[in-house]
């Protein structure tokens, strides 16, 4: 599912955002936790059981209006590999309820061993004459500080497998000056990330205006955001930094093309944890994720259509 | 595991190398492979149980000769949750055999995400009332395009659990030059990670003269390196590129201080694969590993004795 796709479901839901599944157990009701350590007692496996409960009722709640999710792959492997099964388990539920799944990994490693991860998440592995596709994500977020080497397997995987890859160039968060912010002779570093991607991007074109090749632009950052758009004109926006991170639907308007596309907004604690901030019943996590999305989309419709 | 724990066992083995576990399957021989998946069929699951017999099998062969193993998270995650867990396994039976375990993951995340990262690879998670250490690995390897945001959660739980990491500097590919040689007014962009790994390292101290925050610098870069050895006389170098990436033990001499201290090398293929090289017998492959160790600590031992 090449960038295309995602745009494709973009249109039909009207709707620019992703949903992050970033399933830390303090963000999961109480009554979950209690039934899965229940069966599983408080182990890394229960810990996965009540994170696999978790992401299917807040898909079940937001499959037909949002078209993505996107989990953070830190929130599955901070529970061990029975985490990581989670994740896995997560990333095919999504496809089931029809979501373009982004694995947010960020990984970022020399040739070789980016082939490794390409093939783990993007592509397919080969066990025998067998072959397997260990994760099956549409897309993943890599980091560009070793260069193309490290970039090159995925867009390969990309053009085999119709996927894409968001590269990070100006992130979200306060500590993204100490080395994005620090100026060349292009200009500061990201702009020296963003070129590379542009010509990254000639390498894996979608039909619809768009390259495979993505990037990773904090809402929390509008000014740089509207360099960036004017010099990526071709590349998606992943923007995190709405919501929970203080960045409103004033500050991700310059993520986006004239035409209203080119940006994908996510969320993840405001829509996992908006029961948390509504005062709802935690029994109603998912019906207040379902509220806060639809309110995000009209929030960010409204300064775009 | 500190950093002082990681110089006490390059004292103890007189041998500042690390061995890689990279089990890609095209490395591990085919009677090992035909036992697995005799029991677990061509799937993941069948090719992490090679991997793990792979994996003890080397280790069984180096422990008493190698200071330290790193296992490179790509080539597990490639083989999918049940590829994660072998890396678990690894880790713990590496701690059995006494080696210092580094991490090869890359992780960077905003701050509550490299949190959760860290708990996973160095420190604990709660689940309900239980604290468990996911992977429980004694160091990790960084990425620092996102600032010490990315870092402090790690430095933390260097702090509180004795642990110690490395933060990607030089790296060891070709294309590390897109980015980290770009021009600024402090000199090519790894000279400012150089600059802030120094300043991030002042935060944890071990008490052998090292701090616990150590630098990735590539022996393919031996002018570089000797740059950085000035530059970071407190920071601990995780080298790749030994070996199988082109660089020999001149190349890797200026990354240790004068004292004969301050560097780690690492060789991956060089190891594992020692048993193609040598043309032995498939099932020598354990033997043949042990000679390349034997080989390269005294090759590396000759140049900074």
């Amino acid at each position: 599912m090449s960038i295309d796709r995602l745009i494709q479901k973009i249109e039909e839901k009207q709707n620019p955002t992703v949903a992050g599944l970033d399933p830390n157990l303090a963000h999961i009701p109480e009554f979950i936790k209690k039934e899965s350590f229940a069966l599983f007692g408080e182990t890394l496996k229960g810990a996965a059981d009540a994170i696999y409960r978790f992401n299917t009722a807040l898909m079940d709640a937001l499959y037909d209006i949002v078209p993505a999710i996107k989990p953070q792959a830190a929130y599955y492997e901070m529970y061990g590999y029975p985490g990581v099964e989670a994740l896995y388990k997560t990333i095919e539920y999504g496809h089931e309820k029809g979501f373009y799944v982004i694995a947010d990994v960020k990984r970022n490693d020399i040739g070789t061993t980016a082939a490794a991860y390409s093939s783990g998440y993007l592509g397919v592995t080969r066990v025998g004459e067998t072959e397997i596709a260990p994760f099956n994500a549409d897309s993943v977020t890599l980091n560009p500080y070793m260069g193309i080497d490290s970039v090159q397997p995925f867009i390969d995987d990309c053009n085999q497998y119709q996927k894409s890859v968001f590269v990070l160039v100006k992130t979200s968060n306060k500590s993204s000056a100490d080395l994005q912010d620090i100026k060349t002779e292009a200009g500061q570093l990201f702009l020296n990330a963003a070129e590379l991607v542009h010509q990254w991007g000639k390498q894996s074109a979608g039909t619809c205006g768009y390259s495979n090749v993505g990037a990773v632009v904090g809402a929390t950052y509008p000014e740089q955001a509207e360099i960036l758009r004017e010099k990526l004109p071709n590349s998606y926006f992943l923007v995190p930094g709405y919501g929970a991170q203080g960045a409103g639907a004033k500050e991700i308007k310059p993520c986006f093309n004239s035409d209203g596309k080119g940006a994908l907004i996510n969320s993840s604690r405001g829509i996992m944890c908006a029961y948390k901030k509504m005062g709802y019943d935690e029994h109603d996590f998912a019906k207040a994720a379902r509220e806060e999305a639809i309110r995000m989309r009209d929030d960010i419709m409204s300064v775009i259509g």
